[in-house]
C-alpha cells in the first residue's frame, strides 16, 4: 500500500525541546526513536520502503536525508509550506508516478498509536473501502471529552460483507466546548478526527481539479516535470505561487464524493503538548504521579512532568501540576495545564528576534 | 571599635546558588556585592579595617584572601569548626592580642541591615553599656510573627541618663510556635535574637573560664602562642580537641553575669531562605509580584522568583508562588513556602555522594 507522509509541520508545541530547525517529528518525544521514523517502522507489515512517500519542506530536507540514509523511502521536499492541500496533491501525483493505480494512505508523520496492528488493520480496511471511489477517513473512538480536537460524525452505516464497520460521514464538527465534547463521547456517532484518510490518487486529483482548480494546474506541470525529469526545478518554480490551503477547508468540507468513516480504537494520541505527552507516558509514572527524565530528585511533589538533560541536576520541592523542561540554552517552568499556550513564549521569542532560541 | 565577624557558616538554605566551598557569606545575594564584604563595609563609620577580625573555616581562606587582597582587615581561620563558643573565644583572644580593652561587637557575616545608622548607633550604645560589665545583645523589634527565630524577653529597664532604651534580659525563649509567635509581637517586651552582642573581651574570657573550662585552657594555649609567634601551629593543635559548643548554650543560658538587651528596629533580616530574599527584595516585585533575575519571561506567572544564569533563557507560564533557581549544573524549582526545607535536597545529595553538587 502506498503511503505519503506529511511531515511538513514545524511545531511550536513542544518549545524549548523542538525548534524550527528541530520540529517534533524528528524528536524522540515518546521514547522510540524520532516520531517520523516510528511512523514509518508501524506501516513496515503494509507498506515497503519505496511505497512509502515522505513530504517536508525543504529546510528539514538534510535532517531526513540522514535518518533514512540507509533506506529507500522516497522523499519529497516542498521549497516553502502551503499547507495540507498541494502537500496531499503532490503525494497523490508522486504515487501515481510511482505507479500507483490503488488506495493511498496519506497520514500526519507525528502521531502515536498504541494498537499498531488494529491501525494497520483500519488503514487496509480503508483501502479496500476507497478503491471503490470517495475518500475514507480514519475516525478515532473518543476516549475523553476532548476539546482541542476536531470531531467526525458519522451517519448510516455502510453495508458491507466483511463484519467491519464504516460509515458515511455526516459532517466534521469543529473542536467543541467541554459540554458538547461530553455529549460527543456519549453519542457513539463522534469521532476524533486524527487527519489520517485513505484515497486513490485519481479520486483526490479530481477533487482538486474541481474545488481548487489554480492547484491543479500547478500539479499538473509539476506531474509533467516527474515524467520528463525536470521535477525539481518545476516544483521549485510551480510551489511558491501556490495559495496556502487546507484539504479540510478547501475539499473534504465541501465535496459531493462519498466520505467514509472507519472507527479505529488503536491507543492514538497527537501527542500535541508537554501535557498530552505526560498522559501518554503513564506507565512511567512514579506513586505520586511523576514523571521524570534525567538526574532528578522530586521531594513531595506530584503530578509533574520533569525533563533534564545531560549534565543537570534537578530538584523539586513541594511542586504540583508543573512541567519544567530543561534544555541547553532554556528552559521552561509551566502549570500543565497551561502547556497548549507555550506558543505565546514563542511569540514573544519570535517578537523580540531571538532567533537562537526558536 | 572592635569586632570580631563570625563567617564560619556553610549553610546548605540557598542551594543550589551556595555550595560547601561557596557558602552565602561570599556570595551576593542581595545585590550589594559579597554578604561578607558588605558587613565590613557597613561597620566603617565604627570601625576601622585593622579594627575588624573575621573568624571563618580553613576551607573559606583562599576566597576570603582574594576578596580582602587590598584591605587590613585580619583573618583568622578556624582549623576545624567547632560551633560559636570557641569562634568568639577566639575573636575575643585576638582582639585582646590587638591591645583591645574596651568593648567587641560580635557578628554573624551574613545578614542584611537597611538602616545603616540606627543599626551602628544601637551598636556603639550597646559598647557603652558593656564596658561596666556583663554582656550586651541587640534584640531586632519584631515586625512579624515569625517562627523562625528565638526571642529574647526583656524585664525592667536599666536607667541610663542617655536617653536610650535599654533593658535587662529576662530569659532566652525558643523558635514558638505560630500562635506564641504573635504574642511575642504584641507584648513589645520580645525581641528577635539576631546572634549580635556586644562585651569585653575580658568578660567573654571569665565567662568561659567559669562555664567551659576545657575551652577557655585551649584558648589560654593559644593566645600564649599568639604572643610567642606560634599561632598558627598551637590553634591547628588545640582546635581540633576543643568540644563543639554554642555560646547561646555554653554561656548565655548559664551565666550569672548581667545580661542587656539594646531594642534595635534597623530593617534587619538573616536572609535566611530563599523565601526571605525573596521579601527582602520586594522593591524589585513587578506588577504580579514576581522577582527574576536573568533572561527571563513570565506569562500569567505570579509570587515567584525566578534566577538565572548567564546564557540560559528561562520561561514561565502560569506559575504561582514558586522559586525557580537555575545554576550551571543544577536547577531548583520549589513550593515557595517550602523553602525552609531545602536541606532535604542538600541531605539526598549527600546520602548520594553527589559531592560535585555540595
Amino acid at each position: 500500500m502506498h503511503t505519503v507522509i506529511m511531515a511538513g509541520g514545524s511545531g511550536t508545541r513542544f518549545w524549548p525541546f523542538s525548534r524550527k530547525y528541530r520540529p517534533k517529528q524528528f524528536l524522540d518525544i515518546t521514547g522510540h526513536g524520532p516520531m517520523i521514523v516510528e511512523t514509518c517502522d508501524r506501516l513496515a507489515p503494509i507498506a515497503r520502503d519505496e511505497e512509502i512517500i515522505i513530504v517536508l519542506g525543504d529546510e528539514h530536507l538534510g535532517e531526513a536525508q540522514k535518518l533514512f540514509s540507509d533506506r529507500k523511502v522516497r522523499i519529497v521536499a516542498e521549497p516553502v509550506g502551503r499547507n495540507t492541500a498541494p502537500c496531499i496533491g503532490l503525494g497523490a501525483i508522486y504515487a501515481r508516478h510511482l505507479g500507483c493505480e490503488r488506495a493511498i494512505a496519506f497520514l500526519p508523520a507525528d502521531h502515536f498509536i498504541s494498537d499498531r496492528s488494529g491501525f494497520l488493520r483500519a488503514l487496509e480496511y480503508a483501502g479496500t473501502i476507497s478503491e471503490n471511489g470517495g475518500i475514507v477517513t480514519l475516525g478515532i473512538v473518543p476516549t475523553r471529552p476532548e476539546t482541542g480536537y476536531g470531531y467526525i460524525r458519522r451517519s448510516r452505516s455502510y453495508s458491507d460483507s466483511s463484519g467491519y464497520s464504516v460509515y458515511e460521514v455526516s459532517n466534521f464538527e469543529e473542536k467543541p466546548d467541554y459540554n458538547k465534547a461530553i455529549q460527543y463521547m456519549q453519542s457513539g456517532e463522534h469521532y476524533w478526527n486524527a487527519g489520517i484518510f485513505v484515497a486513490t490518487a485519481d479520486t483526490i486529483l479530481k477533487e482538486i481539479r474541481q474545488y481548487i482548480p489554480d492547484l491543479y494546474k500547478g500539479l499538473m506541470i509539476i506531474e509533467e516535470g516527474l515524467k520528463k525529469g525536470s521535477f525539481d526545478e518545476d516544483l521549485k518554480r510551480v510551489y511558491e505561487g501556490l495559495r496556502s490551503v487546507s484539504f479540510d477547508y478547501g475539499i473534504m468540507e465541501k465535496t459531493k464524493t462519498p466520505l467514509f468513516v472507519v472507527p479505529c480504537d488503536c491507543g492514538w494520541s497527537d501527542v500535541g503538548s508537554w501535557e498530552s505527552l505526560y498522559q501518554l507516558r503513564s506507565a512511567d509514572y512514579d506513586k505520586a504521579n511523576n514523571l521524570s527524565d534525567g538526574d532528578t530528585i522530586l521531594i513531595d511533589s506530584r503530578n509533574s512532568f520533569v525533563s533534564g538533560t545531560r549534565g543537570k541536576f534537578i530538584a523539586c520541592l513541594g511542586i504540583d501540576n508543573l512541567i519544567v523542561i530543561d534544555t541547553d540554552d532554556a528552559l521552561l517552568v509551566a502549570n500543565m495545564g497551561r502547556s497548549q499556550e507555550i506558543r505565546k513564549i514563542v511569540e514573544h521569542l519570535t517578537d523580540k528576534d531571538k532567533r537562537e532560541l526558536l
